[in-house]
Parts: C-alpha cells; sequence; structure tokens
C-alpha cells in the first residue's frame, strides 16, 4: 500500500539541491542565440558582461552543462527560508469533490513572498564575489523588488529599484518593505533617466510597464560606477537558479513514489514556469515520462498563446540585446491589470521554445475575474491568500481537477504557488465589490504591437 | 557529539500534538476564580456560556484535566499550516558576535500571519459544534480578526468583528484580507452599539481601544441569535489552545537534545506568552528544569511591570465578569502605539499568576523604537519582516544574547516569533524616517488607570 502523504512534504536540510539544474544541457534542439541588434550576430559572455554580472553573463550562455554547484554562501542564504513545502490540497479536493490529486509547491513563504528570492539570493552573492558595490533593476507588482531588496541587505549591496508606476502608486507599502530592507525605491518612468523623460514627453499620466522600468534600470547601469544590471526573469540564469523549485518538488514526491500527471505554472516572464518544470521536462526530453505541461497566462497579455515566436527586444526602450521568444512586441501596452507580474510583453527563450517545440503542452490563457474567483475559493479552504499571478495557475488546476470529477480520473496535478496577496489587496478588493472586468485585447491590439517587432539586420 | 542543528527544525506531521497542555493542572496554586461583577460571587460555567460558546466556557473553568485531546478536525485544520518551524538564528547569531544559540518559534508562517490561528480554529470548531450560526468578536491590530475569518470562512459561520479604529484607519488592508474571508468588520467605537454611541458621545474623535471593542462584540453577541462572543487572548481556554505553540517547540528541542536556559515572550493578553511557556513551565513548577521565563511588554502599556495584580473588567465598557490579573485598570487609555496588539490594559490571568508566584521570572518594559531597532535587525539578517508585538520579543532576546556576547556564555534562548509586520509597514516608514518616538506614561497616569479598578462587592 501506498504511504500516506501528509498535507505538507518538507524536505530534510540535508536533501535540499546543493546543484541547480540546467535544462538547456539536455534540450536536443537549443534555443536561438541572443543577437546584437546592431549586428545581428550572436552576443558574447564578454558583451553581456558589459550589463550583467560576470558569473551570471557565463550562465546565461552555458547550455552543456547539466549542473551548476550552489556556491555554499547560497546555501546558507536558502536554508533562511527552503525547502519551501510540497503541500497536498486536501481541503480543496473536498471542496471540488474530486478524485484528483492535487499538490501545489509553495513558495511564498519568505517575507518576500514569492519565489523570486531564489534567484536574487544568487545574483547577489555573484555581484558581491566580483566586487560591484551597486545594483539596478526593475520591478513590477513589487516581488522580484523585494526579493532583491533583502538579498542585497543581506550581502550589503547598495540597490536601486525603477518600480512600475502604476505599481507604486497601488501599492506603497511593497516600497515601504523594499526600503526597509535599504533599497532605493523610483517609481518607473521617472526625470532621472534619458529614457525614461523620453517616455514622459509622450504621455506624462502613463503608468509605466515592465518594458520601461527594465530601459531605465539599464541606463542606470552602464552609468554608474561599479554598478550592474540584474533582472528576475526571462532570462536563462534565472530559470537556472529556479530550478531549485522542481528540484525540490520533484524529490518530495519520490519520497511517496508519486510523479505529476499536469504540471501548472503561470507565466509572466516565465522564470517561476521554467524552475518548476524543469527536472520534470528533463524526464519527458530524456523519454523517460510524459507529464503534460500547462502555461497559465492572462488573457489580457497573451504572449504564447496569441503572441508570435520572433525575435524581439526584452524592453520598450529597445536597449537589450535581441532574443527569440514569443512575443507581443516590445510596444504591446498592456491593459491595467492587477496581475502586475505578468504584464510582460515576452516570454523567457526557454520556455519559449518548449512550446514552439511542443514538449511545453499548452498556453492556456485565462480572464482575471475567473482567476480572482479561484484564489477567493482557494484562500476559503486553503486558508492562503494568494498572488494573483499564482491564481492563474490555480485557476487552471481547479478546471483540471473539476475535470477529473467529470471523467472519474484521479490524476496528480502539481501547480506552482508562486507567491502571496497580502500586498495585492486592493484588486481582493475590486473583485469583491463586483468592480473587476477583463480585458481582453482585439486581433488589431495585437498587430498593433507586433508592427514593433524589431527588423534583424541582414 | 551533539547532532548538527539545522537552520529550521520541522516535526513531522504524526509528531503533531493530539492534546493541548492544560498547563492550570499542574499549578498547585491555582489561579483565582473570575468573579460575577454583581455578587462578587464566582461565575459557574453556565454562567459564562451565557456569553461565550459552552464548550469554551467548560475549558475555561477546567484547571484539572492536565491533557484535552485535540479534536479531528481541529487536527486537521492545524495540519493545513502546522507543524511551525522552530528556527535557529544563524545569521543573527552571527551578526552579534554572540556564544547565544538562538532559537525562535515562528508562528507568522498562515495567512492570518500569527500564532492566533490555532485558537480561532478550535473556537470556531466548538461554535459550529454547538450549533451556532454568528459569532462576534474584537480585534486591534487586526492578527485575531484575520484569523477568525479565516476559521469562519472555513467552517462556514457568520462573524462581526468590531477592529479598533486606530488600526481600522491605519490598516484598510487588514480590514481587505476579513472581509476577503467573508467576515464583516466595523470600526469601533461604532454607532451600532449602546456602549460604542456612549464612548462617542463623549469623545467623537477617539481611535478607540481593545476594552472598547471587545464591550461592543459582547453587547451584540448577546442581542444576536445564535450568537456567542469569542475573544483571541487573556482567557484561559485561549492559552489553552496556544499550547501547541510550547508543546512543539520542546519536541523539536528534544530532537536535538536540547532545552532553552531563558525563554521569551511578548505579552499583550497574554496568550502567544502562556501557550509558548506552557510545558517549559510545567517543568519547572515540577521541579525537572529551570528555565529563565521573561515577558516583554511595551513601555507604554506596561500591564506587568508597572500595574497592579487585582480583580478588573476585561473590557472598558465593564461588562465582562471580573479576573484577577495585572492591570493598569480597563479605564487605562494608552497611547497611540503601533504595536496595537499589546495596546491591552489588562494580562491573562495564568501569566499573571506565574509572574505574582515567581514562577515567571521577570516582565520586561521596551521601548518601541528600540524595538523596531531590533525589527530592522532582525530583517536585514534573518530575512523576515515581523510584526511589531513579536519585535518586542526579538528585542529581549538580543538583549539578552549581546549580555552573553559580554559573559562568553553560550546560552540557549528561546523567543516567540508571534507573527509577521507586512500590514504594519506604516510603522516601520514611521521608524525609518525618524518620525517614530516613545511614550512612558507617567505616574499620574497610571494612577489615573487604577482609579477605574472596581470596588468588589463584600
Amino acid at each position: 500500500m501506498a504511504k500516506q502523504v501528509p498535507y505538507k512534504i518538507y524536505l530534510s536540510e540535508s536533501e535540499l539541491p546543493k546543484r541547480w539544474y540546467n535544462l538547456r544541457a539536455d534540450m536536443k534542439e537549443k534555443r536561438d542565440p541572443i543577437l546584437n541588434p546592431g549586428t545581428g550576430k550572436p552576443v558574447t559572455a564578454d558583451e553581456l558582461s558589459q550589463i550583467l554580472v560576470t558569473e551570471l553573463a557565463n550562465q546565461e550562455m552555458d547550455v552543456t552543462n547539466r549542473y551548476i554547484d550552489i556556491p555554499e554562501e547560497i546555501q546558507s542564504f536558502y536554508r533562511m527560508y527552503r525547502p519551501s513545502p510540497l503541500v497536498r490540497a486536501y481541503c480543496l479536493e473536498k471542496a471540488l469533490d474530486t478524485p484528483a490529486h492535487i499538490f501545489y509547491k509553495f513558495e511564498g513563504g519568505n517575507t518576500s513572498g514569492s519565489h523570486k528570492l531564489n534567484s536574487a539570493a544568487a545574483q547577489v552573492y555573484y555581484a558581491k564575489h566580483q566586487g560591484l558595490t551597486h545594483l539596478t533593476t526593475e520591478t513590477g507588482a513589487g516581488q522580484w523588488g523585494t526579493a532583491l531588496s533583502m538579498a542585497c541587505g543581506f550581502f550589503d549591496i547598495d540597490l536601486k529599484v525603477y518600480m512600475v508606476k502604476a505599481s507604486a502608486n497601488q501599492k506603497p507599502y511593497r516600497k515601504a518593505v523594499m526600503e526597509t530592507f535599504g533599497a532605493h525605491v523610483t517609481p518607473s518612468p521617472s526625470n532621472t533617466t534619458r529614457v525614461g523623460r523620453q517616455i514622459l514627453s509622450k504621455d506624462p499620466t502613463t503608468g509605466g510597464s515592465l518594458g520601461c522600468a527594465i530601459s531605465e534600470a539599464i541606463e542606470t547601469a552602464t552609468l554608474t560606477d561599479n554598478c550592474r544590471y540584474v533582472l528576475g526573469s526571462v532570462l536563462d540564469h534565472v530559470a537556472l537558479h529556479q530550478s531549485v523549485i522542481g528540484l525540490e518538488a520533484k524529490a518530495a514526491f519520490e519520497q511517496y513514489d508519486l510523479y505529476p500527471d499536469i504540471i501548472i505554472g503561470c507565466a509572466g516572464g516565465g522564470s517561476n514556469l521554467a524552475g518548476l518544470i524543469a527536472p520534470f521536462m528533463g524526464d519527458k526530453l530524456a523519454g523517460k515520462r510524459n507529464p503534460y505541461f500547462i502555461a497559465a497566462e492572462p488573457a489580457s497579455c497573451p504572449s504564447m498563446s496569441r503572441g508570435r515566436y520572433a525575435y524581439d527586444f526584452g524592453d520598450i526602450g529597445r536597449t537589450t540585446p535581441l532574443m527569440k521568444m514569443y512575443t507581443l512586441g516590445s510596444g504591446f501596452i498592456p491593459s491595467p491589470n492587477h496581475a502586475g507580474g505578468l504584464r510582460y510583453h515576452g516570454m523567457s527563450p526557454i520556455v519559449s521554445k518548449l512550446y514552439h517545440d511542443g514538449h511545453l503542452d499548452e498556453a492556456r490563457a485565462v480572464e482575471q475575474t475567473r482567476v480572482f474567483e479561484a484564489a477567493c475559493t482557494f484562500a476559503k479552504h486553503e486558508g492562503t491568500l494568494v498572488a494573483p499571478e499564482s491564481a492563474h495557475a490555480i485557476r487552471v488546476a481547479m478546471d483540471e481537477a473539476i475535470k477529473c470529477r467529470e471523467t472519474g480520473q484521479a490524476k496528480t496535478i502539481l501547480f506552482g504557488l508562486s507567491g502571496t496577496g497580502y500586498f495585492d489587496l486592493a484588486a481582493y478588493m475590486e473583485y469583491q465589490n463586483g468592480q473587476m472586468t477583463d480585458f481582453i485585447p482585439t486581433d488589431e491590439d495585437l498587430e498593433r504591437g507586433l508592427a514593433s517587432l524589431p527588423i534583424l539586420p541582414k
């Protein structure tokens, strides 16, 4: 008989991952190279190191080493808040009256409130190791900014955060948390950068966007001594660090001889999804297992389900190298949508490649009123108030569990619960008051965004 | 050689307490009886049941049964968020350069953000079991109200929360969380009750107090069908439920052959402290061990260190039965102080008795600027943003650890980290901006409060 599965499975400290898993090593078809937008030629690690921390630039280019050792100082930081539990959602299963077994990997149990801390700790450690004294970054909903502030506070690095203005206004306390950890927070667009001033001169009342905040952070990094730009999603090295999520989840399942049939993650820039699925996708690519992978994305910003697989800039200011990814075009301005972290025009190149090649089975766009309905159901029965981003994955997981009720199948469903929603209560209030609406871009909206795609130099 | 202590010790699900520990059974000198203010005679469980849930009234009177079984439904609720980890504060030790071994029991890892959920789950279960459909309560900082809202959401009970107006204004999102779980929140004093209207007529701009909110909640409970009043601290049955904190902590220590030399808890109404110390105090009363117990309280509301051990009402409206406790007088109006949950004139009768008899060694009043300084140090090194209440315990623990640095003693220090501070950021901002001040009541302030103590009927 199978072992009784507890509500929460915790690995012991000695079972924590000591190496990150580099999924790219097991992808037979590698993602397309990152290109220099001026020359159209692949960028080198040296070029990337002008903007990024050197070791992170190296990791960005490393598509061959299957495992990368986690330095002891980072492992030590991880031990402050990891392992995160793999939770069996017994109460939700009962409420849904489903034969499905629903599990979630809960990454919200740290003060930053999300999985972002996994990469923040790594990035700041490498910056410190390189002798850097300053970092810049952008943040949307604030989770990445908070995580990076915590890591910078711990490792004693000066941090400047450009926070999407709409979020900064909606979430003054997010800003306060970052400042408590010692970070300097500037609402974006700001008049502290050339790109910010340009955008403000066109539209002084804009609420900003992630793409714009990225441009400001990069500009500031390049103009500041001993400083680099770091970011919390999209890039391959971030996905690499996030592989601890999937590695822990897989190890926890193995303790009970279990393996998920369906794996669901919300996808904004893709780091949470990429980290969660990494080792399971490795099994699939090796032909060992065949779980069904679903990326949950907002209907208002459907990069994968309605975007184009093309080379694009990572930012609205068109200052980053070009990446091949699913994108709505860097000129696509997502409608105001409370799931701030998912308002990004592009998608992780790894995730994009896996989707394009059919290994990631499905990208499913969900409307935010249905997302918040799922979040409230989850809160009531599982007792956790989740971030709107994560609620996208909950919505899809609940829909799959309801299908199981109809078919009678006892599938094992895993979703990533990437973060908590303590700073998203304005959105919850809006939902409770019946004031929340859905926004689905028209084909014309999408065409306008895609018109901003760059033309590659010959 | 002793086993290497991990950063976090988690009990397995099968090791979770199945019984609460009733410390009163091991107190040779029992606490003084609860009195009917009209007759001066001890109240009976039947009388208490007019206001309280019957089973809770029974538990309130039970000073003889050492263990009380935790019903399976409550154990099941606990498994959603327990065990809480016993954390070794390695990074804080290093930052303080102390030979002390600092441990904390972290109760903030659930959406309510505090230990309060331990008693909320129990109370709502018993209410449901009794066939009640409505509950009322008060909340100060909002932790109790949130916890009770979660439990009422889960067990499907209608809840009305009177929230201290100053807190409701300071923390609109606390209110939103409670409403997300389905509770009705009324800022107190309100014009929905007789006692509220009386207080408002005297001072229309008052920010309210816990004592006043209690009066309103009791009045409403007595005038509503199928309704009882529940509260989150002070009373013995609450301390009983909170014993899970200490039981888990003790079991976790035992796995590493450890025992704390110093045990520190913050004390507002006393439930967190009582729960944390319960089994350790049992050892002390039995002559098996002799840890040093410290209650950390705010200098602005020093119930134990500067109050009187006397019979007093639990509320400002003088509607509760009389309890023998350390009190500043129900007429003592604490100054505005961000550690909202510690702004209470009285103290748990059990805790009071233990302190009066010298078993609880020390009550130490700490000023809030030093408390926030400790909270910021803790955040930077341990990565958790704590509630101001909990930061009182951190301040004392840090002071004790610094003493160890001076004496070279490697003491084992345990403190209770009762909750997180995500809803206390206004206070953190005030501290960061240098606008926070300390308030220490004068002897005259205290005399005025004590003048409100009731005269017992002969």
